[in-house]
């Protein structure tokens, strides 16, 4: 019977559930990515559990979230993860090497196999055909560890790429299409697998812009097929031995099938606030800009910055504007020197950062408040460029560069795009020997580990209670992401590091007496709309409402990382039906919550104010419940109630390279 | 008679007063430098003066400062400087564009010449025989609408250089040598004039970073002749026709002259946590290391970046250290790049940061508490990196790089020095074609000037009060720098455009409580030890005292830019005497204090809690007294008290050029 390549790749790892969309499944992993912003969290939860070491066969740790320093709090975090790397054997990349998503690319993704990544946009490795999902920092610990993912198995969707891309059109927009078509919940519950003869006109970096940015529809993942093109990419990096060819069989299932004519599609641009709300650049056109900004994890290739480059090359930066470029990795920052590419940049006034994600999580080149900065990240929401009221615009590298030049926001049409440099390969280029590689395991043991007071341990859940009584603490609107919990920026995301410290930020920006409240009250429930935690995997978000008392949020549906990081930490997400009302201040009590879960009953009932009764939903699968009944993950895998699975991984691998 | 470069620069920009140390002197001003931190109050004042453009030649702002980021006011103030430049008349390079000291030196500073910059470190454009001095943004707004610049006349300091330098030693070495033999406070009240056979051996920017760090032991600048060496740099700028020779007559009469061996010559470092605690690198040598950053406005030349490279080379950053380097303008950037100096850096691990202050002022790159971080800066007061617990040691470059393969404290002479890479000058690399060059004046009118909420003029001080009746608010010890009362850092600079948030920070580090009880009591009176208010030029530690009540200060002596700073605002620097008892909340009443100031009294006398009388000096010029008794320079320029010499300075340098 014909495979979609997701199910292909899944069926080679399943460790126990099924390849069945809906269904409980546990991979084994091939690959873990671990990055500082939420790293810090995933090393002392590894710690918790009390191993000796990593049992995947490749584990890395990237520095490239929190690198400003504006306090000493940033450089206690590196020496933590690189000493905790050391001692536990994974590769460790320092700061300023790069952005992790970009670097995995280049020396680790491969088709065929499984990247589990504590960043919601490790689906990038996807544009290798690997299958590669973001998730929260505690489940990549316990994968680390060896006892595999366990998630519910998603839809596949194809879509069919058909023709060729126009000179000002890129990988950009076809994600962005995509975005426009699904919006910020379309994806939810989804792989997006991409096929068609359209495919092979694009570039692997492409490919990966396109499963980086998948993520803001909900979507699970993405994947392409891993064909010629992706050959060139891994014998460009050294590493023509990691090639396999892989595709989904000819007429392959797939649950839905859409298609993208590539030729007919424009530029496109992501107004704010959301990444969801698509327009066209011609509708959007002439919004006047004081800044922009090229980079981060979706778009910093040497094909994106050749191309920015391409178009600015003997021309003058906007005097209005300030543009700010940033390459993905120092593999592309030494690309883009020896090819011209750089120089082009600097001459027409670019400002060049050091290869990390910067502006795109608001560590650095925060704009100004209500003027419109316009940039080729993969997120606007409101807040996270690190000014309050940003009004921040997504687009391609090209729509960049073409409104770079004119100060307003500019269909790259309308600019004169000479050819593209070719990229020229500085000796020592490739291989990225400041990466550090596991230690010898006898040597590991004597490693010390370095433990700043930024470094906190989290708190842990304990049992989860039979009966909940609480007031509601804050009701939030629809799309809330994670962001608006353990919001962006230098200041905010320096100590991530500390639950206590992060719990001052949460809902700030939306309800500032949020914090307060729930000391003052010791705790509560929250009630949220749909997509409640879109966006990033930081489970932080899920972290503070826990040190804050909160066992039980009751939204009308969640987005997908977020939901299982809550029930990581033993919170169990109820859902709100449509019509329920819920206010500031109402007493709900939740009477036989634990029974209700154990049993595998799909409503529970509160009683509001001692008044009226509300029904709320409780799907769960059987994996999730046992975990809430357990008092949350680590609790869950400590008590043995998941095999680990270290020894048949590695043997698998040991068979399979 | 046989004059000393000084003199012969002095004497050809008097306006009024004489060339004798310690009388008042006013000059004309050829050239002004703004840098963003100091610049917007700076700006602001110049607008306070009413005037409708710059009068004098030059005037440059440059955006170097303040270029992270972290939320809005930055950015607000880029854009108000900006437009402020076009609406004025100044030259407005950008963010990103370079360190305002190596772009003047590149662009603008020339033999014979006055600078006047609002930043302590202007002295750097001594190095092409410029008398080019630092001052307080006041007192550079007031020249800058052609009233010239009034200070007390130097004495004249003859240094002798003899020899060469070995290679391992550097231009950094020669003015740590004088920090060793002056400390902090030596320098006081000197230009140190460099002559003698070993001059010729030294770059341009060498020369540069000796005048610029040449300030931290009080100085008011020093300066080096015009030579062939001089020349070749101005051709290399393209600016031969700027070239004049210029250096001291034979037999030139100098207060003092000391020597300096080049030869003989070892690398030194400043240990945390003043400049002027001078050692061998040889007797700090085996300190670890968690950070080294190579940078500032003091080394970051080609010629600093290419040591680095020539020792690191090949080689790989020791594993526990994070090294940064921070090129000091793009000409230098573009340079490094050609040259293959940049790739050096890169290939061994280098973090290369865009071309700013940086690290220097704590905007980004904050270290480790408690943990050694090795700099070729300028400054390592206590706190200034960021990191309150810091230990900051300054060093040159060849010392650092030395270190950064270590991971201790390392002599350069035990590392392999290769032959530095020759500059390779990229295509357009010279002229700073990002710099904005001033408007037509009838085009100017029309600009609007973008005022953002962060933008806020600062306090004036109205008239000087008879009598002072007020607490003791804090005191401190001796060399205090005008860092901890308006601290450097990402954070407490974003700031420096509004006084009343400024105000928070003052002395935060070394007296916490000081701005609640300043707010409590409505004021009072700051006892300060010896050195009061050195290091940089910011006059936010001037009115920052202003804006919570000050009008008084008490310190055994003064740091030369503070103390006219105190002046500019209003404020009293009065001398206490060695052995004067002072207690925080103690009562003061001086009686009769603007009579005694406008006599020309020496002393006056402190009424200490209705009891003890105290004597305390009262050593002001003519001009000084003046400026206090119309209650502030702005006051004293507004009644007319300070004649404007536009015209006269126009058609003089008319002639000139």
């Amino acid at each position: 019977m014909p495979e979609n390549l997701t199910t292909k790749i899944l069926r080679t790892h399943v460790d126990s559930g099924e390849v069945f969309p809906g269904r409980d499944l546990t991979i084994s992993v091939d690959q873990v990515l671990l990055e500082d912003a939420t790293g810090t969290m995933a090393a002392m939860q590894f710690e918790m559990l009390g191993v000796d070491s990593v049992a995947v066969p490749l584990a890395v740790t990237y520095v490239d979230h929190n690198v400003l320093q504006i306090d000493d709090k940033n450089m206690q975090d590196h020496q933590y993860l690189r000493t905790f790397s050391a001692r536990y054997g994974l590769h460790y990349s320092p700061a300023g090497h790069g952005i992790s998503h970009y670097i995995h690319l280049e020396n680790y993704a491969r088709p065929g196999g499984v990247l589990l990544g504590a960043d919601s946009h490790s689906s990038m490795a996807g544009g290798v055909g690997m299958f590669a999902v973001g998730a929260g920092g505690l489940e990549v610990a316990v994968a680390m560890a060896g006892f595999g993912f366990d998630f519910v198995c998603p839809e596949v969707v194809g879509v069919e790429l058909r023709g060729r891309l126009t000179a000002a059109a890129s990988a950009k927009d076809i994600v962005l299409e995509l975005l426009r078509r699904h919006d910020v919940r379309g994806g939810r519950g989804k792989v997006f697998e991409f096929f068609g003869e359209g495919v092979s006109s694009l570039s692997t970096s492409a490919r990966g812009t396109i499963c980086n940015m998948i993520v803001e529809t909900g979507a699970t993942t993405a994947i392409f097929p891993s064909d010629s093109e992706t050959r060139r990419w891994l014998v460009e990096q050294g590493r023509e031995a990691d090639f396999q060819e892989l595709s989904a069989d000819g007429q392959a299932p797939y649950e839905s099938v859409e298609s993208i004519d590539l030729g007919a599609l424009v530029p496109l641009v992501a107004v704010p606030h959301s990444p969801g709300n698509v327009k066209t650049v011609a509708e959007t056109a002439g919004v006047e800009l004081s800044q922009v900004c090229v980079g981060s994890s979706v778009n910093s290739s040497y094909e994106d910055l050749a191309t920015v480059a391409a178009i600015l090359k003997g021309q003058q930066v906007h005097p209005g504007v300030q543009l700010t470029v940033t390459p993905g990795s120092r593999q592309i920052l030494q690309t883009i020197i020896a090819s011209g590419v750089y120089d082009d940049l600097l001459q027409a006034g670019a400002r060049m950062l050091e290869p990390i994600c910067g502006p795109c999580v608001g560590i650095g080149q925060a704009p100004l408040g209500n003027e419109a900065s316009l940039r080729t990240f993969n997120r606007n929401f409101p807040g996270r460029s690190g000014t309050a009221e940003d009004r921040v615009y997504l687009c391609s590298p090209a729509t960049a560069a073409a409104s770079a030049l004119t100060g307003v926001i500019t269909d790259p049409n309308e600019a004169a795009i000479q050819p593209l440099r070719a990229a020229v390969h500085a000796p020592g280029d490739i291989h990225s020997i400041l990466i550090s590689t596991p230690l010898p395991e006898e040597t590991r043991r004597g490693i010390e580990i370095a433990r700043g007071s930024n470094l906190v341990p989290p708190p842990e859940p304990g049992p989860m209670p039979g009966t909940v009584a609480a007031r509601v603490l804050t009701v939030v609107g629809d799309d809330v992401s994670t962001g608006d919990m353990a919001p962006d920026g230098a200041i905010a995301m320096s100590v991530w590091s500390n639950i206590k410290a992060c719990a001052t930020f949460m809902f700030r920006r939306i309800d500032p007496g949020f914090h307060d409240r729930a000391r003052q009250w010791g705790g509560g429930i929250i009630v949220g709309g749909e997509n409640y935690g879109q966006g990033s995997s930081r489970e932080h978000a899920a972290l503070v409402p826990l040190y804050l008392g909160v066992r039980v949020i009751a939204a009308r549906s969640y987005a997908r990382i977020h939901r299982r990081n809550l029930i990581s930490v033993g919170i169990v997400p109820l859902l709100l039906p449509p019509s329920a009302p819920a206010t500031v201040g109402d007493r709900w009590i939740i009477e036989g919550l634990i029974d209700a879960v154990a049993s595998g009953a799909m409503e529970v009932t509160a009683s509001v104010n001692d008044g009226q009764s509300l029904q709320l939903g409780l799907e769960l699968s059987p994996s999730e419940r046992s975990v809430l009944v357990s008092g949350g993950l680590l609790a869950h895998i400590r008590n043995g109630e998941r095999p680990n699975m270290s020894s048949a991984v590695t043997a698998a691998m040991t068979e399979a390279t």
